[in-house]
C-alpha cells in the first residue's frame, strides 16, 4: 500500500447531537460563501432555517441549496433576528460593522475575516487543533487565515510529540485567497495571453498569467513582511497557544487557482525522523499523506482542490541542521474549504 | 529614485581582445539552443565560424543568425574538426558520448548538461563567482543547473561580505527547464484546460495548467531528496569553493514559462541588515536590485524573461532568528539565459 492510499482520518461531524440551528451567511454570493453553503450542504448540517445575506446589489437573487432556490437577502443591521449561528465571509469591514449586530442579535458569529483574529477576547479556532478555545467566545469566534490553517494543520500533531522551535514557511498561494474575481482574472488573463491580447490587471497588482509575484497585501515598512506573512505568523502562534515560537513567512501568489501549497522547514526540539514524523500524520486529523517517492506523487494543488482534507508529504529530513531536528515538508490544501469555509461549519458544528 | 530604477551592473564581454573563433552549438535546435543563437548575437560574439549540430532527425534543417540562415548538421564524432568552442546543450548522454570526441579535435567544450559538473577535474563556473576556475580546465567547462546560477548570483557577494552559515532554497521553477516540449506542454494544456479538454501530460508526470508539483526529476531513496535538490546543493558548494556549506532545497515546478524563481533564507556569520544587503547586492555584478515596497514590486519571472540580469528583492530579516544572522529575500532568472545559455557564453567569452 503506497502512503497515499491511506484513508484520510476526518473528524466526524457531530450534527446528530445538535438541535437545528438558523443558520445565515453573510457574503452568499462570495467564493467561500458559495464554499460554505456547499461544506453546510454535504456535512448535513442540521438547519431549521438558512439565510443568505448579502450587498444589496445581490439582494433577490436565487442561490441553489439541497434542491431549493434560497433568495439572497440585504445585509443589514436588522437581519439577524432568529438566527443563532451567522458565518461571515464578507470581508473585515462588514465584519467589523456587522459582526456586533449579529451577537446583539443574540447569533453567535463565526468570522472568516481577519478583523477580530487578534482580539484577545475572540478564540481563532482550527478544530483540529484547539477546538477546546471555543467554550471561551463571547460571540464571536474567529476563522484563521487560509495559510495558517492549511500549516497549522500538519504542524500541529508533529508539535504535540516534539515541540517545534523554528518555522521557515514558504507559500505558493492561489488565486481563490483573493475572492471569485481574482479566479475569474487569473482565468481570463490567460485565456488572453494565449490569444495574444492579456487584458491589463483588475484585482490583482500585475499581470497573472503564467506569472507569480509577492503576496498582494500591504507590507509593514519596518519589517518588510506584507500582511498575509504577518497574519501567518501571529495566528499560528495564537492558534498553538506559543506566543514566543519563532516563524518566519514568505508568501507568494501563483498562477493555481483554488488550492494553496505550502513548503515548510522546521526545526523540532529533539531529533526527528521523517519516518517518525510520517506515522504521527498518518493518524492525525484533517489529513492524507501523499509521500510516494517511487512515483513521484506528493500533494498537488489540482489534486487538493475540492478535498476535505489538507495534503501532506515531502518528508525530509534536512540535513542543513546537523542536529538532525529539522525536517523539510510540502502540503496543498484548498483555500476554500478547509483553508475557510469548511473550518467555519466545522466550528458551526462544535457551537 | 526607487531601487528598481538602479541600472543594471554587467560583466562587460571582453570580445574584442578575442581572436574570432570557431564556435558550434550542440543541441541547436533546442530551447536553450536558440538562446544560445540569441547571447551569441546580441553579445557580438566575435566568430570566424557558426556550425550547429543536433540529431540526424533536425539535420538540414535552416536556423537564422545575423541575416544567415545556417543549415543544421548532424552530431557527430568527427564533426568537430577545427572548433575552437563547443557549446553543448542536448542532454548529459549527449555530452558523454560526444565531448570526448570534441575534445579529442582541438575543441574547448562549454557543458550545459549534468553529465560532467562534479567531476573534479571539470571547472563548474559561473563567470560572476569563479571565472578563476576556468584556468584549470582539461577541455569540458561546465556550465551549472539553472537553480544553482539563479541562486548563486545574488548570495555570492554577500557571502563575501559575510560567510554564509546556511541556505534553505525553495523554488519557483519554470517548464523551460525541461526544454520547448515541456513549454508547449504548459501552453496547450492551459488551453485544453480553459476550453475543457486538457491533453493528457507528456513530458511532465502530471497536469501542469494552474497546477504545481515537485521537480520531475528523479528521487534517493535515501534522502528523499530530488535530483534538481541535490544539483543545487552540491553544485552551490563547489562553484563556491565551500564543500561543508550548509544548504537545504526544496525544488518544485509551477506553471510559469520561462525565468525560475527562488525564496531564499539565507543565514550568515555575522548579523546583517538588508539595507546592507541591499547595498552590497546594488553594485553587484549581473544583478537588478528590484525591492520596491510601495508598489509591491519585487521579482516576478514575467519581469526576469529575457533579462540578462537576475532580478533580486523582498530582502527582510528573518525575526525566527534572535541572533540577526538571517534574512529572507526573493530571487528571479531567465532560465534560458543566465540559468543556461548566457552564462554558456559568458564563458566562453574568457576563453
Amino acid at each position: 500500500m503506497s502512503p497515499n492510499d491511506l484513508a484520510p482520518p476526518t473528524l466526524a461531524a457531530p450534527q446528530s447531537r445538535l438541535r437545528p440551528q438558523s443558520v445565515a451567511i453573510v457574503g452568499a454570493t462570495g467564493a467561500v460563501g458559495e464554499a460554505l453553503l456547499q461544506c453546510l450542504h454535504q456535512r448535513h448540517f442540521p438547519l431549521s432555517r438558512l439565510r443568505l445575506l448579502a450587498s444589496p446589489r445581490s439582494a433577490g437573487k436565487l442561490l441553489p441549496f439541497d434542491d431549493e432556490q434560497i433568495p439572497v437577502e440585504p445585509l443589514t443591521a436588522d437581519a439577524f433576528a432568529g438566527v443563532d449561528i451567522a458565518l461571515f465571509s464578507a470581508g473585515g469591514a462588514r465584519s467589523r460593522s456587522f459582526a456586533p449586530a449579529a451577537v446583539a442579535a443574540g447569533a453567535i458569529v463565526v468570522d472568516n475575516s481577519s478583523a477580530f483574529r487578534m482580539d484577545p477576547d475572540v478564540p481563532l479556532v482550527v478544530p483540529e487543533i484547539n477546538a477546546g478555545d471555543i467554550a471561551g467566545h463571547r460571540g464571536i469566534i474567529a476563522n484563521p487565515n487560509c495559510a495558517a490553517i492549511i500549516a497549522g494543520v500538519p504542524l500541529w500533531p508533529l508539535h504535540q510529540i516534539n515541540p517545534i522551535r523554528r518555522l521557515v514557511i514558504t507559500t505558493y498561494q492561489s488565486a481563490s485567497g483573493a475572492g471569485a474575481a481574482a479566479m475569474q482574472e487569473l482565468l481570463d488573463a490567460t485565456r488572453g495571453y494565449l490569444d495574444g491580447n492579456e487584458p491589463a490587471p483588475r484585482v490583482m497588482p500585475h499581470p497573472y498569467a503564467f506569472n507569480l509575484f509577492s503576496h498582494n497585501t500591504e507590507i509593514d515598512p519596518a519589517t518588510g513582511y506584507n500582511d498575509e506573512e504577518t497574519k501567518v505568523i501571529r495566528e499560528l502562534r495564537k492558534i498553538f497557544a506559543a506566543p514566543d515560537l519563532r516563524i518566519t513567512a514568505t508568501c507568494v501568489r501563483v498562477p493555481v487557482l483554488r488550492a494553496h501549497s505550502i513548503a515548510i522547514n522546521v526545526t523540532f526540539d529533539r531529533p526527528m525522523t521523517p519516518a517518525t514524523a510520517r506515522d504521527i500524520l498518518a493518524t492525525a486529523p484533517g489529513l492524507r499523506v501523499v509521500d510516494d517517492a517511487a512515483h513521484n506523487h506528493f500533494p498537488m494543488p489540482r489534486e487538493a482542490s475540492g478535498q476535505d482534507a489538507i495534503l501532506v508529504g515531502r518528508l525530509r529530513e534536512d540535513h542543513s541542521d546537523p542536529s538532525g531536528r529539522s525536517l523539510a515538508m510540502f502540503v496543498a490544501g484548498d483555500q476554500l474549504l478547509k483553508g475557510a469555509a469548511l473550518n467555519a461549519v466545522q466550528i458551526a458544528e462544535r457551537l
